[in-house]
């Protein structure tokens, strides 16, 4: 086995031949580029054009996403294009200027949360809103202990990668840190919280924040039974922590029934954020909280957002709430969801790997079960991967061992889409499965 | 005197009458959104257009706009409006695919830095740029002590946020910081960091980033002279430390005669982050570094910024950039700079209080030289910069006494706009001047 096939789904030079023209464009790349930047796929694709669930390539080349979560709604969806156009050349300033319509805006969007969660504040993106989150935690429990999933991604700035062990031991983890497994139960969940809190307390270390993303994506996406986070919350809350929702994968109706992912629980989180599909593309990220909190925050220290709610973005956004209530998305992702649901499940036959499918609403994952270690089914699922997108569908990997097939379409996506995803997969497992035997025998 | 004449140019309630709408749209505000957001001017803004150096409110007043350096070439730029309005119709993906018009626009970018600045990253925010060069720097020095002016700042994050004394006590300092006052000389500069770094010492503290914005314009503009900084700069990093320029806000020709601030001295940056007037006003920020730093970090951590260097981004800066170029902005603003000296320098008038004039290319402030503890020239610049407002001329203040005026129009100013603001500000002084005596009388 080539240790190169190991890497999880991204680019490494000699796994598949490259044309030349496209080995010299890598090349270009990586002259140009910072070392931490990725290309997916062992032959990356250069896309050039996207339209609802098609990327297109330089060639022309078309590809059925499966994969970008960002533009949920399908690439350059009409509304928000023309919402972005007709914003752009009238006014892109910032929020120290009054705007009705982000007030407006606001308005609509607090409309999706409980009544308590009544005050807003605009990031440009996911991290800036989970590092505000924290921020504003710190601030008001005055202690510093955070809790996060085993294997949670957060974001990028310098406290919130500290907080995402997915990005495994290179990254520093933030010093009062503790994890928590993938919760089954909500008594497992309840324990592990209770640990985490008694480490916490051996250290002397008082509990800030609960950091959670609800469908645990990054995890390998473990949404688990409604309520099942509720009882190890409310022991958080007991000894005085906050409870931070990251919606910015499961919410704006990814994972159907609900709009935001903690909806599927009783417990109303003390703060969310917001981000990836918000301005289907365009950098927008939010931070939703109560009054209360905000206040205690804000009266003190000033916090600016050059960015963060300018018109443009706020036109973007307010064009993709729209359209998600209008086009009745979120019914739509909750049927679609079951429909993707049937489609692998029919698609995965009896001489596969023995596999364990995940899914709410229009965010699955589908696990090849570790035998031993989970290199042979990281390996295969990889292989999978990219297998697929020679066929023309495009998805990734996901998990602590990166052995399950990541699949979130848009929400807009069909179901004559979903059964051409579950054929292309049906194939390019038996394809990989012979070619495995072939390279066995 | 009224104490809420004190506060720095912010809408508080109550400094002016406001009309019935106004005060209700305001009102709504504060129920909608955090309480950190600020309104500038004692009676807000609503803007509605922008067009050029013009800002338009809902009752279709006009503003001269001297303020805005994030819509660095004018509100609405007619080639970085089209820019974005093709791309946002065609694609608008991540970084994770190929993509060409990328790559061209990071080689014309690093065409703008030394030949051994060779390597780019995007981010959405100067405040995430920030962020990350720390990571980095943190990264390759294995070290922690960061070195800042008493004044500055340099973002939002939790890290950054806490590395920007601008935000004052509510918001905490980041225990490895050390401040360095504004310098005034070569050998002052040098000196502070010599006992900067002694202070380092002494707290058994290693160097890791001086984080430096060279025209140190949140400490109240002080661009200094060519040179000035190098002594201060080798001295650090001689003892291993990296420099960091934060050309967020001089950067991309605002300083005239070089393309980034940090180019009025000899030393080249180890690490150099871009950002508010990168797009003119869509989210996108960098970092420009060598290739060493990079893949040290790189290599082991991944670093992934779902809409950093996303298609429209690259859109709008690449627009940005030619202009700029085109349009020959930098000798123009070299120039710009020259006439709105001579004319600040000409509407200041002997019976004003005393005035320090800084300016570099078209940064300026106007200081109202404090006499005691500088309250009253705190609240005269606030009172200078609300007349203005009231003549339809827009400027904020600035300083760490909030006694100066902060003056940055457009690239595109022409000397016609320069005499019109010049003229406000003559008569604004003049009408404050009056105001004074009136109730001193």
């Amino acid at each position: 086995m080539n240790t190169l096939d190991l890497t999880p789904n991204r680019f490494v030079a000699g796994i598949e031949p490259l044309p030349k023209e496209l080995h010299d464009k890598i090349e270009r790349r990586e002259r140009l580029l910072g070392a931490s930047y990725r290309l997916m796929y062992h032959t990356p694709i250069e896309a050039v054009r996207g339209q609802g669930c098609t990327l297109i390539d330089n060639a022309g080349r078309t590809y059925l996403d499966f994969y970008n979560n960002v533009t949920s709604l399908g690439h350059c969806h009409p509304e928000v294009v023309s919402a972005i156009q007709r914003q752009v050349e009238t006014l892109a300033t910032n929020t120290r200027y009054l705007s009705e319509t982000a007030l407006d805006f606001a308005e609509k969007l607090l409309g999706e949360f409980h009544a308590d969660l009544d005050r807003i504040m605009f990031t440009c993106t996911g991290s800036e809103a989970n590092d505000l989150a924290m921020r504003i935690a710190f601030k008001h429990t005055g202690a510093t202990g955070v809790i996060v999933s085993e294997h949670s991604y957060h974001g990028t700035t310098h406290l919130i990668s500290s907080c995402s062990p997915n990005l495994g031991a290179a990254v520093q983890r933030y010093s009062h840190l503790e994890t928590v497994p993938v919760p089954q139960t909500a008594l497992g969940f309840e324990q592990s919280v209770a640990q985490a809190l008694a480490r916490f307390e051996s250290r002397k270390i008082k509990p800030a924040a609960l950091l959670i993303d609800t469908a645990f994506t990054s995890d390998g996406v473990f949404p688990g039974m409604p309520g099942m986070l509720d009882a190890g919350i409310d022991l958080f809350r007991s000894q005085g922590g906050l409870y931070i929702a990251d919606e910015v994968q499961p919410g704006f109706a990814r994972t159907g029934d609900t709009m935001w992912g903690f909806a599927r629980h009783f417990s109303v989180p003390d703060l969310v954020t917001l981000g990836k599909p918000m301005g289907n593309g365009y950098p927008i990220a939010a931070l939703v909280s109560r009054r209360e909190l905000l206040d205690a925050f804000g009266s003190s220290a000033r916090y600016f957002n050059t960015f963060g709610g300018n018109n443009v973005a706020i036109a973007a956004a307010d064009a993709v709430l729209r359209v998600i209530r209008e086009h009745e998305l979120l019914a739509r992702c909750s049927t679609a969801g079951t429909k993707l649901r049937s489609a692998i499940e029919a698609a995965v036959s009896p001489d596969w790997p023995q596999t364990e499918l995940r899914q709410q609403g229009l965010m699955a994952a589908l696990e090849f079960i570790p035998t031993q270690d989970g290199l042979n089914e990281r390996l295969f699922a990889n292989r999978v991967v990219n297998a697929m997108r020679h066929r023309g569908v495009l998805i990734s990997t996901t998990g602590k061992l990166d052995n399950c097939l990541k699949i979130r379409p848009p929400l807009i996506i069909s179901d004559t889409e979903i059964e051409k995803f579950a054929d292309a997969l049906n194939i390019s497992v038996r394809d990989c499965l012979n070619d495995r035997s072939q390279n066995d025998g």
